[in-house]
């Protein structure tokens, strides 16, 4: 059931629904690990319900699903209670991403887990993380990346605020979540012991912000919206040519200087007010009106293949569709088939970490129906 | 030196340079591997020139690259492959981001690493990974960005392209590639054998998109940006009080009527057109609108204190000054501090990832000078 992978063994019962959570046990399901899911009789993980559907069933579940078990489990009942408890005397790992304190009123607090579970690590993802004034509020992505300063980052100067456009709160805090549970379980590997990972969606938003804080905090400046702009590289950015946008990274002089070869404007590198990468940073604006004379004189295509010859980073502005036929895409095998509702197949992204030691399957397992592996896992793990 | 964490006595040998490797790596540091950046002698880490300069430092470099050693060795010099080598027998990780093809020019590609050092991990991070018909070709954040579709949903629907406010094209890559380190090392203590991981900037960014795919597999239409709105979740996105936009979060009717009953519009409750999500997704124009009538009558942060108080998930659209000062940031400490040059000291963000078995220092060790650690590399590895 599970994929081969260098997670195989691991045993992770996951409490998750949604996003963050869900997004960390599918790249652990992803490297081998045996991710049952735990969810609520009835409806069940919440996502189930988020379009768009194929065959009945919610594409979005299925991408962040598959390959994953469930049962349906009320933690509140004292015979499901025993199941979930039984399940945890196997698991390597327990996943949740309740409201802090959710965990402790259902008896299953941190303390007590570790007490009946020592080698258990328990990874909580929370908006606000477990501590501080704003432990218990509710968060969403868009709470998350609106506090977190990506939004004041995003945008055109003096433009509307703007969301990143995929979940970029939730999927940080994924990836934080699932670096967290596996150097925990490293360490076990040496001491035998579990530990509570904590990892808060505000918390990974301040950790990716990258420059930004460096630049505050030696500058005073407060940085704003540049908008498809480098702060401190020129050019790096989306220059117009006849009929598109395409992105260009000089990321030094040498660069440069082949960028203006290439276009034909090898005079630019002779132009006092961009002799360094300091000077054509200030000097953006003329900078690209200078560039964006030449470029719209000729088609992007017909300008990436003059650049991509000369060594120039450079590359179109791919919408989702031209992305997912790109042939690069397809080698790395970055779209995988998984099999939806009836006879139905769906694709979803594929794995990013591929790995020597094992195969990189363009198939997938499905992701579950509600309570599809009940009799498996009570046969495995009921009384 | 290192911190400690649940990484300890893992020794990651870094060959990587300017952000995706540097910000793996930095993580892994933060979770107490020791990291020994192997730089070019000269000026070493191309991000050592880029500013914002603190005491003649880098603030940038600091921020990813505290707790880390350094030593300069020039790979092509018989006598530094040696200091290099004698690394590698004692290294647990290498990681390098250089173009690929390069390790192999210098005899240090995968087949011939694993052959004498069966027990490394060898992680590679690139723009398009060591397959597939980009391999070679060079990559920066906005190359990536710009082919991986996160630009074409990011934006005003009709506005000019957009880049992510921050370098997510190489954080995806460098969370990614901590994970499958970590991944390979778990691997290894059951099998002795370490294994090499490729991770691509373009693939990470196929992996993020979350449900734009979906929603393009399932309805072929082409997801284009949206502003701050998010696709299938309405009301969820930025919208204008009197002094500042909020951002509203309505996950589900039970807070669009809290959301409402708040604001003193119960009646839009009722409203057909807003029934349910999906009816407030087609209509989200008309929606917004009706909201915006009220919230423009009074302040941000009174609408934010009426909000809150209702259970509505909500938050302000904070700057990185914002952010910097708001409480739960500095409850979670997640701004912390490094020794710069001289007397002077630099803050940089936080580690993300809280640990129950370790504590979570408020300073961390500095970000070394080039060459700073020979001396003692070499007592501790050299000949």
């Amino acid at each position: 059931m599970t994929q081969r992978g260098p997670l195989n063994g691991i045993l992770v019962v996951d409490l998750t629904r949604v996003l963050a959570g869900p997004f960390c046990t599918m790249v652990l399901a992803d490297l081998g690990a045996r991710i049952i899911k735990v969810e609520a009789p009835g409806n069940g993980d919440d996502a189930r319900a988020v379009g768009p559907f194929v065959a009945g069933r919610s594409a979005y579940f299925t991408s962040l699903n598959r390959g994953k078990q469930s049962i349906a489990l009320d933690l509140k009942s004292v015979r499901d209670r025993g199941v979930f408890e039984r399940l945890l005397d196997s698991a390597d790992v327990l996943v949740e991403n309740f409201r802090p304190g959710a965990m402790q009123r259902l008896g299953y607090g941190w303390e007590s887990l570790h007490e009946r579970h020592p080698r258990l690590v328990m990874a909580s993802t929370s908006g606000f993380g477990q501590t501080g004034p704003y432990a218990k509020r509710p968060a969403y992505d868009i709470v998350v990346q609106g506090m977190g300063g990506i939004m004041s980052l995003t945008g055109q100067p003096g433009g509307p605020p703007l969301r990143v456009g995929t979940s970029l709160g939730d999927i940080a805090a994924g990836l934080f979540t699932a670096i967290g549970i596996e150097a925990a379980l490293l360490h076990r590997e040496r001491t035998g012991e579990g530990m509570r990972v904590d990892v808060a969606m505000l918390d990974s938003q301040v950790a990716i912000l990258e420059n930004a804080i460096a630049r505050y905090l030696a500058t005073g400046e407060v940085p704003g919206p540049l908008g498809s702009r480098h702060p401190s590289i020129t050019p790096f950015e989306a220059l117009a040519a006849r009929d598109a946008h395409i992105v260009v990274a000089a990321g030094n002089d040498a660069i440069f200087a082949g960028l203006c070869e290439a276009l034909g404007c090898a005079e630019l590198t002779r132009d006092a007010r961009f002799a360094s990468n300091d000077l054509r940073t200030r000097n953006h604006e003329a900078l690209k009106t200078a560039l964006e004379e030449i470029l719209i004189t000729r088609d992007a295509a017909d300008w990436l293949d003059v650049l991509s010859a000369a060594g120039v980073p450079c590359g179109p502005i791919q919408n989702v569709q031209q992305l997912l036929a790109d042939p690069q895409v397809a080698s790395r095998n970055m779209l995988v088939s998984v099999d939806g509702g009836g006879d139905s197949r769906l694709r979803v992204a594929g794995n990013p970490i591929k790995l020597s030691a094992f195969e990189d399957p363009s198939h997938r397992d499905p992701a579950p129906d509600l309570d599809a592996d009940r009799e498996r896992i009570l046969s495995e793990f009921g009384d």
